[in-house]
């Protein structure tokens, strides 16, 4: 790529950015945009507009909102899941920050000085000087070989090192006291008061699951247990109770439609009718309101039964025990309970929001081999994805695509379009190509067991880094299929560092253009959401009938960890990589993360809507992460200079035991906190007496939860064959 | 080696175990060595020949009486370490026996009935057929390359693995459920009411570390918290104590010496004397017993005094704190306290008796780098320990040594003591070189930090096991340096495979012997005490003056699992490794391990006493071991047969995972249970109201303990700056 088409496609970036911005500035100050820029704010019951003054409605008004905005306003609106996600952004922000400072002015003049490219083509001759660009000067790649001058480069990498050792340990200080600070409060969370009980062994038959596990937690914790609720298998309550639902909402909207009708000229109006047929396209007509109230006349007694037969008769080997202290239920979720590890697993439970009842009652047997069975299915993916990888690569130079395409001829032939093309076209393919994985890794996460979805999000976040690691950055990098890379390794497991080290400095440049395309357009969309915006118009002139179906078209869902995070990893890695190798990507990693800084702190403010709260678990898994690529940078700097044949390299090796011994203190010395609940931070008192009842009901399935709250106690009674309840209140 | 010297070896060692044993039958029967051979049951009060009619005498009573005794037998006299012990001795014993049995009748024929030993010879020409023995006859190496007979080792390979499988799972269940009948029984044990706590941080200056390790607490456990015992720096006092003690002693053996002198010719005695200089050889004469009671007399006030300072100004930032219940204490010791995990780490408490007092103040950091320093220290002490063993090596032959020690030219030439010499050397020297690494190995394991004694023996018996496999083992086989067997390993791992395949079979010979050597000499040793029998003799009647001095001189001491284990070990590794390739090895082993049981099962019943008790700790460290030894006889067992030209020997790859994933689920499933304790098996009762302050007492060392009990309150206010003692009993 020659700089004028990286010149055309930063500017081109650039442009849309700018464009992005006007137009989300235009749209989001006016009203009838609101449920699609201020959702959040909206569910909190605030006024987006009140006391803010003019300022919101000014271009830059949002982007001092933002700035504004403290810590804890984030973790009141987005809850310290998002917070966490901010220190992350602004952690590596802060890495890249204080690299640059030193890199920039002292790497560049280092190499642009030099003149390894000039004498490679002076020894070459045939070539002219015009090959190698303006950005290849500024590189790694201009220094010569055994030049002194390596001897920068060799201690940038100890910088950037010993920067980023030194942030992360402040970052996970600060995330540790976070999370020990949301944990103290004295509001009163249910899953504190609880914990997930698993590997229920089978009863005798004259007992329910429900009795023993009732009786097998008075006797160890006879002073703080308080009640406990057996999993069952609702499915079949649930359809029931989702066909009411469904039943509800249709006359819900039949009953507006039929109110519409009532016009001046036709003042019954018309009933409104549908047929019972499939898809409602043939069958009986009939009146929709009358229909569906029968239907849920029909369904109600039903649901009744299937409820009772579900609290009786579909018991799981898993339940949620209650406690009556916070300290218990953490004390409790921390010891071992049974003689045999696969009886009677322990552990603290998930918010009831974000339980899978599915997974509850998986074995514990179970859960090990399918975990072992998704990683299998994980890595295939990982190796094999890499076919059609290979072949957009081999396309991605505009002439191969023009010969196996002539029809594209017409188009490609125009200058402005090809270097436009010749631009984006790599990259999109890559972009558009990735977007197909993270649903496809939330299944498997989920299938492996896991009982809470903070969890599953983790797992499936995990899987997409190691993915998009291996796949893009290495894929792309060396070049060529991964299959001759995995030979190489399996063949010579060093072997891979001189790949790397051999592979890295020529694709610098396509790194940069894809970070730059990444955040102008990706969070310029982010920023503006116009596919949001015009999917909820859509669907309000169209189909929203009443104010719930509003609602539903404008829930902005959360912020979607499971791919976020990776694709910032992603970033986070490339970046690291060429931090020493061309300088030039620093400034435009900076953008990345300061831009998605602020904009991802607006959405949070804003926005999305956190669906779970896992107090920052997040972290732990990003820590170990950055220093993954660190260590892959480190790894690659020490082929990278070897290959200039500068012997001094190997100074570099103590970098890599140094970060697993980083990483072996920092899981040591804050991971527990994670993990686990230390006692210190339940001891605090809560606000109020916990209402136990309430904080028992929280974790009824909406299917199975009785009409009213004194139903409960008579809920419980329906899991036991005898009235067990304690008389403890 | 040929047949003969063999057979030599081997039918001296049986000579001098059947005269060791008519020798054990003759001195255990008299009463005058019962402190010998009887000073477990001694120690408990019972009379050694009491009730048990004239079987005692009889030559194989013993015998009788060891197999009759029953395991809960066993873990009263010995504890279950003991009982556990017996357990690892009887399922090697059942691998073998199992294995055997098929093993030998069908690898035999297969063997013999082949003849590449001859072709091999045929196609030499040169040599005669006597070059081989019948031993090698028998063996692997006597069948053909490729041939189909192959089939039957490769089969082998799997029966002997999964045989071990399932009696290690066996096992494992056996040694987890004793564990657990052990920790419930309704004897009140102090540790269970007490935890550990290391890495108190330094509280503010107007508290010592008691007041803020009871705040810290009683605030986390307000209804189950009853004391706090800091750990102090008692070395001082210590000696001050020990100095009292040793006057006493003096004062009691001079008194007997003068009641001895009042004979009739001179009633009234002489008054022993000693002088008071450099040991006792110069200086001013003195009266003992007037001298040692002035000592005694001024030393008491000073030491009183230093059990003040120390209890006051020499607080440690470690504690031992006591709960009023088993399940509180056993809840505590596994939940994590702290935010930050290197401050108030928490573990259970180890028994009083075998707590190290000195290293429970080391912080987490220093521990932790002290493990990676002593580990260090280890690694390079496994490999340079071979260099010595290289040159031992290199004189085995005796022929080499002849050359190198002419004068031993007198001794070496006559024949008989030819055969014995060149049947024993190598294998003596190899012994008595081994005898010196157990101390050094244990010292560097409590350098470790660890706080318990039973934990530093495990540490060491690992530590030891490393050592035996690597140089013992991998080093005689090998029979090179293990430097260059390390070389061969760093620049091509599957290289040592190939290496241990081509070695193995020519060493089976010397470890046929080096087993027999062990069972009849080594057994023969133990169980006739003749070491600690002459040993007492002598003492009683040159040293013993009182009573207290004869106790100490038939002291018997524990099992020295730290040694024991290991060298178990290694036979286990040996008759694993050969149990295909040269299958007459299993009698061997057979014969090693069922004398093993019994002998140890004699000693632990009538000789050994405990010197603390883990609960079967050191089997999952057993477990582990055992499956290592499996996995390297699986693993050159792919090499001995893919050299022998039979490509099928892939087949045996398999079991490798497998036994890996066999250690991975045994783990998940036994090995919390020892790790920590489960709340179902204290949930019992327990037999009175525990005595707390008895349960205190018990922890407080024996250098500051306070003469009277009621002086516990005392000795626990001096701790703190204010009277802060629970209100609770």
């Amino acid at each position: 790529m020659d700089l004028a088409s990286f010149l055309t496609s930063l500017l081109t970036s650039f442009v849309i950015f700018v464009a992005l911005v006007l137009v989300f500035t235009w749209l989001s100050s006016r009203p009838g945009n609101a449920p699609v820029y201020y959702p959040s704010l909206l569910l909190r019951g605030l006024d987006p507009w009140e006391g803010r003054g003019r300022g919101t409605r000014s271009p830059v008004g949002w982007l001092r909102q933002a700035l504004a905005a403290s810590e804890s306003d984030v973790v009141a609106a987005g809850g310290v899941d998002a917070a966490v996600y901010l220190v992350f952004l602004s952690s590596v922000l802060s890495i890249l920050v204080f690299s640059g400072i030193v890199l920039l002015p002292v790497l560049l003049p280092v190499a642009a000085t030099d003149n390894a490219l000039e004498r490679s083509i002076g020894l070459k001759n045939g070539k002219t000087a015009q090959n190698f660009t303006e950005l290849e000067r500024l590189a790694l790649g201009n220094v010569q070989e055994g030049s002194l001058r390596l001897w920068a480069f060799l201690l940038a990498v100890y910088l950037v090192s010993f920067i980023t050792y030194f942030v992360l340990w402040k970052s996970y200080k600060h995330v540790s006291n976070m999370r020990a600070a949301a944990r103290s409060t004295p509001d009163i969370k249910p899953e504190e008061f609880a914990v997930l009980v698993r590997d229920v062994p089978m009863p005798p038959p004259d007992q329910t699951i429900k009795d023993s596990v009732d009786s097998y937690f008075r006797a160890l914790h006879p002073d703080t247990f308080y009640r406990s609720m057996v999993a069952t298998d609702h499915t079949k309550a649930d359809k029931i109770y989702q066909e009411i639902e469904g039943h509800k909402q249709k006359i819900a909207r039949a009953e507006v439609v039929y109110a519409e009708s009532k016009t001046a000229s036709k003042p019954e109006g018309t009933k409104p009718t549908h047929r019972i047929g499939f898809l409602g396209l043939i069958g009986k007509k009939v009146d929709t309101i009358e229909y569906c109230n029968d239907q849920i006349k029909e369904l109600l007694p039903k649901l009744e039964a299937e409820q009772k037969t579900t609290l009786r008769e579909k018991q799981q080997q898993a339940a949620i025990v209650f406690f009556n202290r916070r300290s218990a239920a953490a004390s409790a979720s921390q010891t071992l309970h049974a003689q045999m590890f696969d009886r009677w697993t322990v552990e603290q439970a998930p918010e009831p929001r974000q339980i899978i009842w599915s997974n509850l009652s998986k074995k514990i047997y179970e859960r090990q081999i399918r975990q072992v069975v998704i990683y299998a299915i994980v890595f295939l993916t990982v190796v094999f994805y890499m076919v059609p990888i290979t072949a957009i690569s081999a396309l991605t130079t505009l002439e191969k695509l023009r010969e196996k395409l002539p029809f594209l001829k017409v188009v490609v032939d125009q200058k402005e379009i090809k270097t436009v093309l010749q631009a984006y076209l790599p990259q999109l393919a890559l972009i558009v190509f990735l977007a197909l994985l993270p649903s496809l890794l939330m299944f498997l996460s989920k299938s492996e067991g896991i009982p809470s979805q903070s969890h599953t999000v983790r797992a499936a976040s995990g899987k997409y880094f190691y993915f998009i690691v291996f796949n893009v950055f290495l894929g792309v990098t060396i070049g060529s299929t991964l299959f001759s890379a995995l030979t190489t390794i399996i063949n010579n497991p060093p072997g891979i560092v001189k790949m790397l080290a051999n592979s890295l400095p020529g694709s610098a440049t396509f790194f940069l253009t894809f970070v730059a395309l990444k955040f102008f357009v990706g969070y310029g969309l982010e920023l503006s959401r116009l596919v949001p915006l015009i999917i909820f118009h859509l669907k309000r002139k169209y189909l929203c009938k009443t104010e719930d179906d509003v609602r539903a078209a404008w829930a902005p869902g959360d912020l979607g960890y499971n791919t976020r995070v990776p694709n910032d990893m992603l970033i986070v890695t490339i970046v690291l990589c060429y931090s020493v190798i061309a300088p030039l990507i620093i400034p435009f990693g900076v953008a990345y993360f300061a831009l998605g800084w602020i904009i991802a702190k607006n959405q949070v403010l804003r926005v999305y809507v956190p669906s779970y709260e896992s107090n920052g678990r997040m972290w732990p898994h990003m820590h170990t992460r950055i220093i993954a690529a660190l260590l892959i940078y480190q790894t690659t700097m020490v082929g990278v200079i070897l290959l200039k044949k500068f012997y001094y390299s190997t100074v570099l090796v103590p970098l890599i035991p140094i970060s697993f011994i980083f990483a072996y203190i920092c899981h040591m010395r804050f991971y527990p906190a994670f993990a686990k609940t230390p006692l210190e931070v339940v001891q605090h008192d809560v606000k109020e007496t916990p209402n136990m009842d309430a904080i028992y009901t929280a974790y009824i399935p909406a299917c199975l939860r009785p009409e009213k709250l004194e139903d409960v106690d008579i809920f419980e009674d329906a899991q036991s064959h005898t009235t067990s309840r304690a008389p403890s209140i």
